[in-house]
């Protein structure tokens, strides 16, 4: 871990000079969170310790209204946290994201009956949500019984599922329209199977949520406005995509810090480069500040579009959709930027170290793993069509649960 | 020329929206920079015609204080112009940056004493400056005379320097030490010769400068403080870096609004895309896409150091070298990525529309030549390896004509 | 100019070491065509003087069998021609294989009793041909008349058309079907525009034929066995794709050639670069690597591809259509590389040299200019698709004029 | 595993046509190797059943002349079954390669009464042979001692050295001259740790060997010429350079096809694609097709090398620099090249198939992980700069380990 604050082009630079609780209190976390990253990337699974950790810290009730006991923190504070949390793990970086992610769903796609309620109790019981809300995935199904619904099927690609005290689910009901609810993890009949394994984000438990005939209250539907319904209510893909691109950047800037600090303490320069030691060699340097000079560009757009997204949640019901549309724009291209620079640094930073980068004990390749399995939730070129017809209509992109 | 907001990602977009008369004034004078742009650029040589209309519009006083009879404007303002004309015309785009440059040199490099009056003097008699700094070129020579200095030498890439009412020359003194003086470029034995002839920035009028027995007095030195000498003397270098930056991105735009345009207006698809229109083609539609989140992303950087540099100007002569190095650093990643995007889109428009786009009357390729040309005014390699040393040091950059 | 072996990575550097009659011939031209380069690329028009010379040369019959008083060379060698030529003039590269194309169109779309007197004819009146044969133009109609055939209609992109001895023209006949027929530039009724006035290519008379009332008899159509019939037929698109890869790959190599001459020469190296002379600076060592490897796969993956082509031109009539699909996924990959190539190099070198590459007197622009020109021939994205399609399917690729 | 000609571009289409028994032997080995590599990347160690197989096969005599007992083979089938081997497993294709080449490497640097004698009894014993000759590592002393040398240290990166029978070793003698030597890995003093734990290329046991007073006889060092000591003996380098560029291709081939044979069976396509399954994607298409022409450019470039590698061996002691050096630049570029695609490809692949394509049991990252772990093996920078040498000097490359 290096300390000062150059090499660390993004939120932790900045923090050094900040005072701003939030970001000391996720600071606070970084040194614990590091310490075993590498060994729990291994390990995969649920990273109970350090959910635990987060639900200690009061940061899941960050973006909580004061008056229900929150930080009422912006949601660029939130991505803030997940960028920095996404440096050393970006596994926690994403199920945190998708935690603040679902309260915001609440608000965004249910009434203020709903979800201040359920935003209160999780400030009070250190709730961590999870997400069982996947639109492509039509393998739920809600059912109207005597005195209720019934949910029923599996659910794919369920981050945060395992451990979660309470799931945001989407379902088809019998008309085909998607349902959003809300409901306790441990409600009789919803199983988290603990079946994530793959070669990246290895500790979101993004694995299959099983539903058996579970009940769910008309009270627990979030259908007004419903998803997807309003300018505002079609925030929150967006809320989600940008928590994604700062995924990617603290996956960048981590694999830079880390790369860096090796070419540092490197004892040899190539032989016949005719530097004494790596920390010269014109290539090294170059490629360091080409990194980062693509890091910058994109943790900048990342604030902007950040920016723009809480002028557009702060505007309420009212929400225009060409705003709405202004802020598609910006996350789409953060999004576009950010995945190829987390793709290009993450497999860079071993030309700057050399061959000793990879050593399995230094697992220096699980930023790369990291980057190159979430950059696949939803393919750029799609990303890129929508900009390219965006530009080419005048029109603001047509929202989608990607967009 | 398109006319809605979305192909026209930046300055003229977001001028549609607003109502600051500087900005409205520039975006008067383009319909006249842009319907003469190709046969200027064909032509080369002094754009007499729209230098006299940027002299009749006031913009030449726009970075000069209200209480001398500028608008007052921060610099960032500037550099929105220059963006704005780079989209049309990057020659005008760079002579108008470069003559508010000269002004923030006399500002920067000298007292009070010397640039209140000549920014005073430049209002009221709208001089347009040009500039004959050049710190590589060893050419001009400054020696002590018996009552006062004399300038003798050549100077190259003198940009603007054809038709300048003032100029801001370089010369090496006696103990080859670099002098910075402020001249009319009316003075006896000065010649700026019309000899620029390159294949882009074609009225920049680049060419050389030539200096006879020049008379200089005292006063018209800019000794105090001196180039480079304080933090805030060296934010100079970084208003020239920002102009550069400026331009390629207004080229990128430019060129992007004018490939959009003519993909809008083309009647036929490629035989087998499947398609009916090239509008719909799925590529052409992905590449627009790909263009402008590129270009966004330099946009957003640009703007990003604009308010960094506009801050560090605000400072005043306390300028501490840390917030000068932050400034640096924001220039240096925007320069980059704009000359990136600059020579990429410039290039790339072309496989958007086709074969017909290289037609000479469309002079597309003008825009590539002018981005190819003016990216060469320092290399990107060691700007990289600049920033490279920073982010291994944790130290800012050391101040230099280039950084 | 540049001599020696290693700086001219492909036809010139073995050219030194060979004595194949047909290669020097062609080399002894070039210093003929180098020396008025620039000044014909920026006049444009038809280059008489230097086509006659080709005329002269003998090397219009290279391609012709030696029973019938040519070379009898393989078609590889033509395209070592194209190659050479358009290192120095790629103008003059396109026509000179397009004339060649022309001579094999005859031969792959007609009977013998056309093909080999008009080849015979071409080698002793030293006929150069133009092409009129475009099928994406259904600008030509072919009507039956009383006594024979009549030709109406406009084509376009006719690359060497004015001062064509004989043209290759494609018409639709009155069932919308392709024909496609031999006839004398010089026939009443045929008129060659000089129109082409283009960005790049600028000699290649690439513009408009006009034909009114054009008489045509039946045995100057090329019916049998007519275009794209069988897979020998079927040949004649990848001659023509491989004649483009050659212009470009010719492109990229002269310009490295150029650019390489000048760093060699160059006095200075950047001021901080640590260096006394450019050609010790690390980066742009690196760099010239850069072009050359790239450079050299496209060379080696040119000649492959040339040698496939000749082996299937062999094979005569009964050629398969497997191994006609080989050489067209040869041709296909080769023309992606050599596309990118030249784009890249022609582009980059001008940051080997630095600003002063950018003289008019230079003119290397003109590499870029005459690549970007001539790679939007046919969109490389569908050319990708295609061998996608091919790798999928394990089917070999669908002939059309393009592929 | 797929298997028709198309999909797998290489080695095994070739296979499928050819007769060629040592393919058909390395091709008869695939389905054991494959059956196993996932699991064994995960396990790491050494891959004993495999290499048992490989002893087996008789292909670890394939380059040892036929007179004493091998089969003869040209060095480029050695490559042809590297690239083949490493479609499947690179730590394969990397321990049988440099087994190949430590046989080499005795011809290459002793006397015929040396390797003679070593190439008969590794046919007859079925030796594998490993590497422990490095020549940036200074750990290893040869002293003078009584009745003979005496060998000390630990050698690093010494691949395939568990369960070598033989290995070459490089030391430093009193002088500091690098001696090479051929010993049994039974030597007493002789310990091969399997202490290789990387991230990639798991099971080419590249770990270190300690040598502690191993006795060393005048006869086991190859002295006559020695290393890099003439033009034929500075091949050496070019073999070792070679197989890794045919390890990277094989790397990108496999990952290709592993992703198309993913993508055919791949059930639905991106929604809102207008298209009804995955192998109808435009985008998937065209980037299938892209990876595919930058493997078929890297596979031609390894096949030309090889070629030219295989004439300048059979060339004997007489090689001339000159020929040398043609061999050396083939190989340096397609060295860059193949890093290239193979880094690309196998990250690119991911984008081809979706999310799906992370899960664990398919272990797709183990292709970038070899790549990405084995293309640091020396720097591309430096053998780019020295590419640039070349072009600038005329002079053909300066021997060395690496070029």
């Amino acid at each position: 871990m290096v300390e000062d604050p150059w090499s660390q082009p993004a939120a932790r630079r900045r923090l050094s000079f900040v005072t701003d609780p939030l970001l000391a209190t996720g600071l606070g976390l970084i040194p614990g969170f590091a310490a075993t990253a590498v060994e729990r990337d291994r390990r995969g699974g649920c990273p109970k310790a350090e959910r635990d950790a987060l639900r200690r810290s009061g940061l899941l009730g960050a973006s909580v209204d004061g008056d229900l006991g929150g930080a009422g923190a912006a949601f660029s504070a939130i991505l803030d946290l997940v960028r920095l949390f996404s440096e050393v793990d970006s596994s926690l970086g994403h199920v945190f994201g998708f935690h603040h992610l679902m309260l915001a769903t609440l608000r965004l796609f249910g009434g203020a009956e709903q979800w201040r309620p359920l935003h209160a109790r999780t400030v009070e019981h250190r709730w961590f949500w999870g997400n069982a809300l996947n639109p492509l995935d039509p393998g739920t199904r809600l059912q109207r019984g005597d005195k209720g619904y019934e949910l029923n099927g599996v659910k794919s690609f369920s981050s945060g599922s395992v451990d979660a005290d309470w799931l945001i689910v989407s379902a088809l009901d019998a008309d085909e329209r998607l349902v959003v609810a809300a409901l306790p993890g441990t409600r009789p009949g919803v199983t988290a199977r603990a079946d994530w394994d793959n070669m990246g984000q290895r500790q979101t438990d993004s694995g299959t949520v099983e539903f058996r005939q579970v009940a769910l209250e008309e009270h627990e539907l979030l259908r007004n406005p419903g998803p997807l319904s309003t300018p505002r209510s079609a925030l929150r893909p967006l809320l989600a995509q940008l928590i994604l691109a700062n995924v990617y950047l603290g996956l960048g800037q981590g694999a830079l810090a880390n790369a860096v600090a090796l070419v540092r303490g490197a004892k040899r320069a190539w032989p016949g480069s005719g530097v004494e030691s790596k920390p010269q060699d014109p290539y090294v340097r170059q490629r360091i500040g080409d990194a980062f000079a693509e890091l910058e560009g994109v943790r900048v757009l990342a604030d902007h579009a950040a920016r723009l997204l809480d002028g557009a949640l702060d505007v309420g019901p009212a929400l225009a959709a060409q705003q709405r549309g202004d802020v598609a724009v910006a996350v789409a291209s953060v999004k576009v930027q950010a995945s190829r620079a987390a793709l290009r640094v993450t497999s860079e930073i071993f030309e700057l170290v050399g061959a000793s980068a990879t050593k399995s004990s230094l697992a220096l390749d699980r930023f790369w793993r990291n980057a190159r399995t979430h950059t696949l939730h939803d393919p750029l070129d799609y990303k890129l069509r929508e900009l390219g017809d965006v530009v080419l209509s005048g029109q603001p992109p047509k929202p989608s649960f990607y967009s």
